[in-house]
């Protein structure tokens, strides 16, 4: 399903870079940036920003902001603006609450006692609310809702004791991070150094690659990039590097990379990385924790197979984020892959009056049924999330209409029941399918013939494990150990936090 | 590969509806029109354009036109305007000229002497210079160096003998298809009446469609349609009917459909149906001559596996047009199909500037490469069609540096050597890559372990007449009587063009 | 009064430049026909239109056409487009039906067998309806409404006797003017040549300027332009020639202006030259019949002083328009002249609801009261005209309410009573305050202690005569003789139109 | 001359409404504040904001912002969205620095301890740069660097000594007052309340009004309004009340008006109201000090006709600010005052590449000369003020040509000298023509036959007490008095600065 009708949505996606020596060039640098988020588009739409340093003494920073996709809100000549720059951050915004307006979109720049820094945040403060009073009983007024002006202002205001003349940011860092918990990716820019900050829990990604060389001394590093994810590495010639760790301050500057520190977790708590990502929200190149997102999702198709079979012809995707798992699916139970939908690519925002008997026909207009494929048979038709229940729906009708003797509806990840805290925009609970008296029969009120979801278990298991038919055993064993330093974030699904949420 | 990028493009799109009774309403006919060109976009995304038509005497057109796609071209205020019809006809445009101007949109609405006509064409006059020529002669002033223009103005001028106070447009239509033998997908819209007319040759699609009642009387007939291709029946709530006929005029009024005359081909001359169509241009679940598209496509990739078997460890597509191909070489093969590329769903441009070393990296931020299901593994690529040649160089590149260890390219169609004169956009011959020196050692030029294509006679073969080890024997049989009915045009690729051509 | 409310509107202006040597640059040759457009933009603001010409055989055209404003319609980089030419034409128009779209901004371009034309066009066809029929009746479809593209396609459809292989447009422009009597200005662009033709009438105006060296050579003749009224000349460093004569088709090229015929009117018919044009329309700078609109205005006032004595204490005027003859009606009258209103020059569009009490309040949004130069004074206060009286009113409202004892309302022309059928937009006869009922009382209709309006003698005289109160003598006795050959339109204020209306 | 081409400009314009009852409705809040931002369009057209409060216990604001004039930056649709106010503050601002950017848009809405305040302000603090320093060592990050977003912040840190649990927003403007002595126009909203605030100097204008009902109470109070200008009154059928005194701070809610305090100057400090926006800024039909702007315009006019008596024929205006000072010069002088140039009120931007020789013309574009006023003649030419000198020097070619015999500049107020560091954007001190060599011959420099400046002196007499020969004795008695308790900065002429400038 498409991000746009399931109603749930990712926060942000923040990219930074910096340039070593003569490449990247400066123009190259406003590139690689507007690459780098293009490639994390998929994380939001609704604003883009960059942001820029000189790197001089004092800096001078160049802004560029706008509404909409990377492409419409960036324009060619503005990009020669930003040319100015070593190093730079930017960020893609989702638009969480409706307010979609220039001032919300990030990197956030601040002056400061010492000078100018600039945010860009991909996250959602657990304990925002206590924070906001804080800051404003200091006498700080807040000019947006926003948890990243929050950040920003918190960094300005807490002078650890140490410093005296010169800033101590990773000081001021740290402060930060013992004052919220979760959960937060940051890129916090200060004249010539980008620190790269995740939260203790490592809730929200973030990643480390290097820019290399593809001319006179080939493979040699030229620069820097850190990503919310890597897939933005394979677009701009940058290799994968490594992840920044849950609680890790790592600074990047044209001397290469340093970790200056890792905040602990409380005592016994495991990292909460959200597996929604994973399920979701990421793209399928990415690597996390090591894996690449396509394998896990195909461990989720092999899965699903395993704990829900069917007794069907073939199996199928909704096109196009269920395709690895519908090949898990078809690989595990050994049943034929073939497509039933053909998208339309350029469906847009057609306007169809609400009380139009057109409005019946509603998703026919994205998909395309391809009849031939699947006419007179059984189909197993594999989805990644649904999540509200209504765009299933006519996709079953359509397959239908088109010969479908049964339609079985297998979903790759479990039913979401609770509200996510920590960056993703849910629809309330009570929009949610799993929790309405609908879901009792949820086959009849989707029109489907079946349906089964992966268990919570199963989710679990694909991502951290490996599945034991896969033949991956040697993997597994590894992978337990490291299942003792991963955990992840299942909230959404089972209601258990990864900290405890004030009021 | 994406149309932009291969510069192969199709002309237009054109669609018509008229309600027969209450349903349709007039603001659902707008929608239906909206929503037929939205599901004929892939076939021009330059400008959008509809009229509609009141039907009374005389008759109220009301007309709607935008660059772009139909999602930016019409906005919600603008379709309201359209309200006041019962018939409606469309159009979508594809730049071939690379003058993008809005007084190219069709449809063409011009005043006669018998009432105002519009008109939606498809295709591409081969007699084009000679026409122009005698309209002018005539004393005609042409505003643009459309044909669409000129067969509007043939329309008007060309009264037949027989026409007294009446206007006899069937004539006038027929007059106009002797005078020109291709090709041409017709649409004229007079009154409360729209013709819809093939040329002899049959050389562009056109399909109807029958308006489905979706409440009362469920299938009962409540209007009906006509398009490009028949992919766009679905997203309306219309049922496949049947194609109209090469040289065939069908009148479709709020009565019925009625086969008014068709026009021959001189002796001998076979059909000469577009066998790009097949290939390349149409949306895989339309259907031509009762097959299905993507099935023809998977045959194509059959006939690939025969012709072009390759010792390797997985089958691939680029995505995603070259898919159902891809999977016809696997099951041909055998070899498994993995998905080895990425799509960045949200690349628009960005502006790199040509001068940079960014430039080398070129297609990589539109894929990435999923890089655990081939490396280290030997791998067929399967392509819908290699024209320039520089599209599928950096995807080969990206591959390899992800570990492939061969990258083995199969093209599911022959090489294109020549121009077409009727309705596509093909590069220049000499940018073609089958015309170049670098063709010779092709694979060698685009760095692939092995290139080889589909040839003509399985072109052919594929589309004609299915392959006997698809077990598709009894088919064959009742497709090789067909084969004197139908036959294609194949110029592009063999020079042989359907009619003579004069200069 | 504006002419946004009056409801008034001229249709279009039109010009023309032709380069004679190296000097004006092709570049600049399309700033001068921009700026050009931009003097004549009070003549219609809807759209804008040039077209330029290379000049060589076949020529090359270039056409840059926009909505609204030239300043909006006409980009800095369109502009470079349109630098390859030596001379060119353009157009503004106004939008005279509602229907503001794109394809019916000028010029028209139209390929003939002779190559292409390019029409600019000023004014109304008369007989139009029955050209349409004829043009029609030849075969030739009709895209527009527009008397502009009808004479496109009468210029290419009329082969006159004479012409072989060589186009003979002078010929055809001929032709036409026997066909149509009135009313146009007409500037049509064939390869290196314009034509500049006005009618027998010379209903619309038309006036030639000389582009001067301003270096080297200075006052050398470096190129030719032409417009609808002279007030452009003074913005390109042009030099008032002289005016097309009425009937007469001038040829400018490079090689200079050759007057090439003078078609003239049916016997007795005297000239017809729009007097809105002096009244209202044309800017205050520019020269008609060897007087500068401004004088004619400042005439009109003094006439007005004398047909409608005020016993008051001060004359105003309605900014800005008005100021000539309120400027004249004080010196005639011995009133002093003050400003009573001040023009907000930033009035938008606003928004306002239309059933809220602001509307009540209505132009004081675009009108400030200068209390302290009129407060406990009888105010005079001239209008130039009152076409639907519903804009004076809260204008009278403001001056009361900030202290006036007395407002006389003295109109500075007839009172319009009748439709113009020759290129002038006015309100239905309906609308026209001088046809309602309310007109018995306007002054009590419009809150004003009197009303009095201009006489047609009045306005005619202060035309065509100069009033002899001005001391203006001896220029009288010229101006007598010069009435024989000059004479004006006033079909708006008498009925009398100078051909009989077909129907 | 224009306020874009001198590069004089004024920083803002601030408006805010409160109702009282039911009327005006809060639709009608939304207009009123609209049509009252549209009346102060002079004084900034970059941007325009407006925020509304529906006065609860937490209030709910709304913002709407936009780039451009007032009519640009809303939308209809837009202005919908603020009708949910029963008051509310606005803002249009000129850009002084370059930086054009929606971030800059005011008024700005900060969340505080005590919950949400908006701030519009004119003007600009000349401590700036101390005050930045000192809430940026508290640990505030500040987003622009704008003074505006400083006051904000101000009011949010400095928490008076005696506030506990409710706000005390009126000691925290105190406080804030005591921190800056100019310059500042302040409108604070805080729930239903809004705090009207002018510097102790008085520097900037703030004017309130009454909107009187219109219907079944005529005359009775229906809320109130106060404005940077008295101007945008009448147009919101408004009464003007009383200007705010320098230092006051007056609370306006639905229960009326009411002075709060009114913070003092240091001893013997005289008030320092700018006398530009008499010279310049104002429009001439607001109203300082009991005074309308255009007679004091006027009466400069009068003034300079004693200091700068001319030999000449006729008097004429740059239109249109300079008008009233030609009256009064022309009254004072006995010389006809007449027009000399038509101003083309269509004139953009119209894009004229650098290096042509158009540029020669210039403000040709803009001007069109009305010969016959004055060709032979001598002519007495008045602007309001000659800044760059770029600008008079084409017009007086312009004359000239036209066939001037003299032109003599005569300008109503002294030559700017000094930079203003209150809120007025004036060139450099090198780009000031005053300060340049070329000031000796200035006549020769730009062409005129002499050139002469009002003095300092009369500029001050004009402003504050009339001029004896107008025969206004009594008032001047009044006047003196007043002119205890009022003074004007008239730095920029002077360099003496009402204090003393920190660095």
């Amino acid at each position: 399903m498409e991000f746009e009708e399931s109603g749930i949505g990712e926060e942000c996606g923040v990219f930074g870079c910096v340039a070593a020596g003569e490449w990247p060039t400066q123009l190259e640098v406003a590139q690689i940036l507007t690459l780098g988020l293009v490639a994390l588009q998929h994380r939001g739409q609704e604003s883009a920003g960059i942001v820029t340093s000189n790197g001089s003494t004092p800096p001078t920073y160049t802004t560029l902001k706008g509404m909409g996709l990377v492409s419409t809100a960036f324009k060619p000549e503005d990009l020669l603006k930003l040319k100015y720059g070593n190093l730079g951050i930017g960020h893609t915004r989702y638009s969480t609450t409706g307010i979609s307006e220039l001032q919300n979109c990030q990197p956030f720049v601040v002056d400061t006692l010492h000078g100018k820094i600039a945010v860009a945040h991909n996250g959602e403060l657990v304990n925002a609310a206590a924070l906001r009073k804080k800051v404003m009983r200091h006498g700080v007024g807040l000019s947006t809702s926003s948890d990243s002006e929050l950040i920003t202002q918190l960094l300005a205001l807490t002078p650890p004791m140490e410093e005296v003349d010169t800033p101590d940011w990773v000081a001021r860092i740290k402060n930060l991070m013992t004052e919220t918990p979760t959960s937060y990716s940051l890129l916090v820019m200060h004249k010539d150094v980008i620190y790269a900050v995740r939260d203790p829990y490592g809730n929200r990604p973030l990643s480390i690659g290097r820019l290399v060389c593809i001319w006179d001394k080939e493979g040699d590093t030229e620069g820097w990039v850190v990503s919310s994810e890597s897939c933005s590495f394979q677009s701009i010639g940058a290799r994968y590097h490594r992840e920044v760790q849950p609680g890790e301050i790592v600074q990047i500057s044209k001397h290469g990379i340093k970790s200056l520190s890792v905040v602990p977790r409380p005592e016994g708590d495991p990292p909460a990385f959200c597996i929604f990502e994973y399920v979701y929200f990421a793209r399928p190149d990415s690597i996390f924790e090591g894996q690449m997102v396509y394998t896990v999702r195909q461990r989720c198709g092999r899965q699903l197979a395993i704990e829900a079979p069917t007794d069907a012809d073939v199996v199928s995707t909704v096109p196009e984020s269920a395709t690895p798992a519908a090949l898990g699916y078809a690989q595990e139970s050994g049943l034929p892959y073939v497509e039933v939908l053909c998208k339309n690519r350029y469906v847009g925002r057609t306007f169809i009056q609400p009380n139009t008997r057109l409005r019946q026909l509603g998703v026919a207009k994205k998909f395309g049924a391809l009849t031939d494929n699947f006419a007179g048979k059984r189909v197993v038709l594999i989805d990644d999330s649904i999540v509200r229940g209504n765009t299933i729906s006519p996709i079953i009708k359509l397959l239908k209409e088109a010969g479908a003797t049964e339609v079985h509806i297998r979903v790759a990840s479990p039913p979401i029941r609770f509200p996510c805290y920590m960056g993703i925009n849910i629809p309330t609970k009570e929009e949610l399918i799993a929790n309405k008296p609908e879901f009792e029969d949820i086959a009849g009120y989707i029109g489907a013939t079946s349906v089964r979801y992966l268990s919570v278990e199963g989710l679990v298991a694909a991502v951290q494990g490996g599945i034991e038919s896969c033949g991956e055993k040697e993997q597994i064993s590894s992978r337990t150990k490291m299942s003792k330093r991963i955990g992840h974030c299942t909230a959404c699904l089972t209601g258990k936090y990864p900290v405890e949420l004030e009021w």
